[in-house]
């Protein structure tokens, strides 16, 4: 997508060299790192320099065939890539691809590896092709979080439709959840809207049923961290506060995601453990002052603890549908169909 | 209310000289001020050194009753007083009261500044002591915002049944919603529990779903900044989608507010215009650096724009009783005994 002009992909590996724009330092500075080495890579997946679960699955499959181009211990850099971010699935898929197909030769590692970098570019176009119909000329969309193209290779998953339909002409009003304690919708959301010419406005996540309320919003799309085989949702802590006004107020709330994202071994949302993450997340923030110096400061009573659970889990009762690269699933039964795909 | 060990109130008036604690400054800075004349009065609450309709109807009283001692023209005063903040309802009447009395005598002025304070305080205790018995031993309470005693001259709506079951010895638990963009529950409501004790817990605004379908939360108390005729209120932004999920969870939403607050002028939620505030609240966050220094950064993406409406207004449908210094209220018509109370 685009940075001013330019054309950019979250990540890329250009002969044996892999390139990401530093997500730690946006919005407030536009940063493209490049990391020579699998150990570089690998540290720049665990210290958050890429996130996402598409960007980082591409992360790890280019730093497998960074270990195959350097002529190291494959199963050394195999294990090094899996103790980065021990949660996400997309890694663990991805390390394991490029991994067997570097048996045949360090060619073919790097070839698998460019090759799921595209399809999940792949993937996530088609995402877009697919809710891109469900957004009409003049719609108002409410998002939560970033579930973008700096979550992905490119495009995104709630973001996807989007993009498409903003690019095919359509009139479309984005409104961005703030999306504390992180607030990613406030800076990445807002960051590739502006950057992409889409129109858009942050707001507080305590703004959601006064829009909602006074019909300022036709549909909501987030993302998704995992989704259990009866389509409950674990996604970015307030999402399922979103689902309920949604339904509140007769409003359609999808989540887009790619096959990837789907877990089938686990039933239900009640067998998604909710990762706590540090109180300090609630506590601090941080950004730039008024003479562009990157500061943190407390913005919480001294003393006081906090709770910062990472996600919560929306019930698929209160999931219009599920935008996925095959397809609008209506109802979350029709979701065991992904299971024998990608 | 206590800070540390010592028993504040918000705003109170000895000889000739008001005294108000800073609450710009507060949780990081604490400061009482003191005003010798109405004109500084009057300054303190324009620049919201006081807030909250309780305490800054306290200051107007006091204010006019400056003018008075300082031989002022009272009509000069009284329309000096009126337009520092144009909303707030119970300024316009205690500034009446005290302007009506001093045709008496200064000393009837002064008595009747006094008088309204403590009629204040008293309503907010009246508050606390109904309220106290919605609680059980053990209850686990969400509140939005700040409501309690530095928007009154001590106890507060909301929290006031919070400090009374509290020291009565009831065991319980508060979860202060952040309650973006002022963060006034993370930086008020967490120091008024802190100092007088209360176990509390910070959690960000998107937390509410997650906290409730996990069983955390027994009951939901808020304040409220006006209540029309029909029971329909106006509060802070995300009030709404707290009372939206307690309903979808099935806990009770209160209301805690005095008969001020009731404006039987209103007929019902729609006649109730919502102020839009500066987006620089949601785009800026203020705060002390690790050294102590108080600095403003940026907490969102330069260049997007972003929308702060202040309240929202929650249907009286959604609200389980109103608490008030007369008794509690479940049924919104019964609301109508209050208009000529007070």
């Amino acid at each position: 997508m685009k940075i001013g002009d330019i054309h950019h992909l979250t990540i890329l590996m250009k002969d044996a060299v892999v390139y990401m724009i530093d997500q730690n330092k946006l919005p407030f500075i536009i940063e493209v790192k490049a990391f020579e080495d699998y150990e570089g890579t690998c540290e720049a997946i665990r210290n958050m320099t890429v996130r996402g679960a598409g960007a980082i699955g591409a992360a790890a499959g280019f730093a497998m065939a960074q270990g195959f181009l350097q002529g190291a211990d494959p199963e050394y850099v195999r294990n090094l890539i899996r103790a980065t971010r021990p949660t996400a699935r997309d890694l663990f898929f991805a390390v394991d691809r490029v991994f067997e197909a570097g048996k045949i030769s360090v060619q073919t590692a790097v070839d698998e590896a460019q090759r799921l970098a595209e399809l999940n570019v792949e993937a996530a176009r088609k995402i877009g092709t697919y809710g891109d119909t469900l957004i009409r000329d003049g719609a108002r969309i409410l998002t939560h979080c970033n579930a973008g193209w700096l979550g992905f290779v490119d495009y995104g998953s709630a973001l996807a439709p989007v993009y498409i339909a903003h690019r095919k002409g359509k009139r479309i009003h984005v409104y961005a959840d703030e999306t504390r304690p992180r607030s990613q919708g406030a800076r990445l959301t807002a960051w590739e809207l502006a950057n992409e010419g889409v129109e858009h406005t942050i707001v507080p996540d305590n703004a959601g049923a006064y829009l909602m309320s006074k019909g300022m919003v036709d549909l909501v799309i987030t993302g998704a961290d995992r989704i259990a085989a009866n389509g409950d949702t674990a996604n970015k802590i307030g999402t399922y506060e979103k689902a309920i006004l949604a339904r509140h107020f007769g409003i359609p709330f999808y989540i887009a995601a790619p096959r990837s994202t789907f877990d089938f071994e686990t039933p239900d949302g009640s067998a998604i453990e909710i990762e706590q993450r540090s109180q300090d997340e609630v506590h601090y923030q941080t950004g730039p002052d008024r003479d562009g110096k990157i500061r943190t400061i407390r913005v919480t009573n001294p003393g006081s603890e906090a709770l910062n659970p990472a996600f919560d889990v929306t019930p698929a009762e209160l999931i219009t549908a599920y935008i996925t690269e095959y397809g609008i699933f209506n109802n979350p039964a029709d979701l065991l169909q992904l299971k024998n795909k990608g």
